[in-house]
């Protein structure tokens, strides 16, 4: 089966890469660089973003290593010298990185992670970089606009079965564990990550039994001490609600507690006051209604602001395919080179040269150069690695998690639409330094 | 670092899969049931689909098992029974599995692949499966329209950064090659499938040296006897373009050949013209130009219609995450419990009932049971794993990627058009036993 693994991650590398590096090693170009990583712009209806990803990149970064095998590709390959292929066979990576720690909350030009190391480090490493932080800061980017939508109502993550292969199902669960999800349906998130993992049960369940109710008893009687949720839209909902009111008050005799009954299909809203009533004339008032359906964040606002009574969503593949921007607009970019600003001024490319922080201050963020200060700002890129090794080991997930969830709570009403901004700023200034860098900088050519 | 392996892909499932599972071993559940998974529907502009996914999908069934530590999880997060736990510590997918072959043309609510097995066992994979073969099955899809849109032209998966994590990295590659094109910039890709990599030179390495001419000779003198391709658009295309005819001349001396230039940025079409006259005006009518920059199919086919001399597309962002539909909407449904027809009449969601069989002829398909069968035609749902192994070794890729191409090449002009379609029809009709079979079937409740 062909999976990436710590074994082969280093070549989880665009080609380009390694013969870059082949020809800086060819002439002895073994100088100090510095590449930054950003997010160019956001489409309109996207107002800020939630960092996610530095834990795989550092991970990766310790890790990286060419095996026997991946060397004997490379020389089958291309005519890399067997000087390179030796530099290869003893590489690890030995550069600084400054990051925005995961959960902090971003804008397009800051840089969100900062990588200073000889050039051939910070060049090979590239890919890996982008794949892994834009991947995920784009998913918990997402998973902050539903919790926002959910207005404090639960939701989680089901959306594994519509991720984008193996590797984004987990990512995803964690990246929208950290913008707002309170779990996942994934079960190897739960092992991996400890995020909690939760689920109901599938209409196939209920298909094999004889009838809905039998299907619900058995499930019940499996798992008499934990969360249950019955799924009611099978065959019909709203009689599907009456068989599950039924049940539950059966199982209540046996003290077995019914959590909540899911909605799947249908008219959501319309659906779940009616099987609010049926519930509540049972007397199950605390029996809650979930949701779920292709339900987007719009879906959930809609559904709310409607009065909908529904306790928790889950949310699937809008999620973690972030179907409105299914990728950011992120790059990686040779800022200095031996102390000199660098910068690409391709038509409509430009980048701001020079090695940069990005000061948080009660009015927005300055974007500046590295060696400024701002009074009572604050800078956000932190050092996360020093020659090859991680400055210290990664916090705990639920402390992300929180540390998002603070940042999103605390943001200004302007930035928690989730409607399309109207003009093009972001509450992030350049600072007068940096922009005369800009603006002396010319092309070598 | 979290990767997903053999080992823990047992738990790369929904929770409710193992809940389930439980619930049914409980009851005694172990008789055969048949799932079928198939795409619902399409967006407008999607004309047909190219399957892919298959043989991630076999390996996984293949070597589905549960490790201790897994089980170990699993009684730390449920009342999962001791009988249950023991279960799965001698799972092994013994199902029978018939699907389509990889580069088939399928259409949507035909089954792409069909589960026969234990119902504990077909419930257990329903997270796997449609994760892998719905997300290969998009991008092979979406490939397919850079195919159509490229007109003979060669075009290259760049998408590698910007895919879904490392997994879609690495499948999109080989789904990419499957849907048409000629190579991945992903290393890996080359390792892992063999499929040709190839890779041009980052703008980082042309502003890590004094200037383009100094870039461009490291670069050649690294890979004499390689393919080069030069990028020119770090500063100014044009002026860039005239710095590359000058040193492919000089190389040209050394016996070294470049075999194009690069385009990265601004007016591509415009552009290509000025860089073609340049490299020609200078002999060079062998170089060719390679346009990339966040193309699409819509953008290639506007390129080469309006007569732009590009050679050949690298194409990143749009294909991998197949940014026009990043998501198919591919359910697995069970058809058949016991020799029962079954289906679930959830609003909207209806499906049809039995065991099917999709039957290809020259006038399209028939939708229709497993058991008919329809002069001229041919079934396309083939035997692919009996008793949890697999009937065959995977065809080569190159093979696959050929049955694919010969497919799309042969499709009538209006499956090729790269526009919404205007109805929803599809060159599928359903066999009259199986409406007959639909229209009988009730809902047992």
């Amino acid at each position: 089966m062909a999976w990436v693994d710590d074994d082969n991650a280093s070549l989880l590398t665009d080609l380009y890469e390694l013969t870059m590096a082949a020809a800086y090693l060819q002439d002895g170009f073994d100088h100090e660089v510095t590449f930054e990583l950003w997010v160019r712009g956001l489409p309109p209806q996207r107002r800020f973003m939630v960092v996610a990803g530095l834990d795989t990149a550092l991970s990766y970064l310790e890790r990286l290593h060419f095996t026997p095998d991946a060397l004997e590709y490379l020389d089958s390959e291309r005519t890399f010298s067997a000087d390179f292929l030796r530099y290869l066979a003893d590489f690890g990576f030995a550069g600084t990185v400054h990051a925005m720690p995961e959960g902090t909350i971003a804008y397009p030009s800051e840089p969100l992670m900062r990588v200073t190391a000889p050039v051939i480090h910070a060049q090979l490493v590239e890919t890996f970089l982008l794949n892994a932080v834009g991947f995920q800061t784009m998913i918990a980017s997402k998973a902050a606009r539903m919790y926002l939508a959910a207005q404090g109502r639960r939701f989680v993550d089901f959306g594994s079965r519509r991720a984008h292969g193996a590797d984004a199902a987990l990512k995803a669960a964690r990246a929208s564990y950290i913008g707002g999800a309170v779990a996942s349906s994934l079960v190897l998130a739960g092992t991996v990550y400890g995020i909690p993992i939760t689920g109901t049960m599938a209409h196939s369940f209920v298909l094999a039994h004889p009838d809905e109710e039998s299907a619900f008893r058995s499930f019940a009687r499996t798992f008499a001490d934990d969360d249950i949720v019955f799924l009611i839209d099978t065959y019909d909902t709203v009689a599907g609600a009456r068989i599950a009111a039924k049940v539950i008050t059966d199982l209540a005799s046996e003290d077995i507690t019914v959590r909540a009954v899911r909605l799947d299909s249908g008219d959501l809203g319309d659906l779940a006051v009616r099987v609010r009533q049926i519930l509540d004339d049972a007397g199950h008032t605390e029996v809650g209604i979930i949701a779920s359906s292709g339900l987007d964040e719009h879906e959930v606002a809609r559904l709310l602001d409607g009065g909908a009574p529904i306790d928790g969503f889950g949310i699937g593949t809008s999620m973690v395919t972030s179907d409105d921007a299914p990728s950011f607009d992120i790059v990686y970019k040779l800022v200095d080179d031996r102390g000199t600003p660098r910068y690409k001024a391709s038509t409509g490319k430009v980048t701001l040269p020079g090695i940069k922080q990005v000061f948080r201050g009660p009015d927005g963020d300055v974007l500046a150069l590295a060696d400024e200060s701002f009074d009572g700002h604050v800078p956000l890129l932190e050092p996360a690695m020093v020659a090859g090794k991680r400055v210290a080991a990664a916090p705990p997930l639920a402390e992300v998690r929180q540390r998002a969830l603070d940042a999103i709570d605390a943001l200004p009403d302007e930035a928690t639409s989730l409607e399309p901004r109207t003009v093009d700023d972001w509450p992030v200034t350049v600072s007068s330094s940096l922009q005369h860098l800009a603006d002396s900088t010319v092309p070598p050519n």
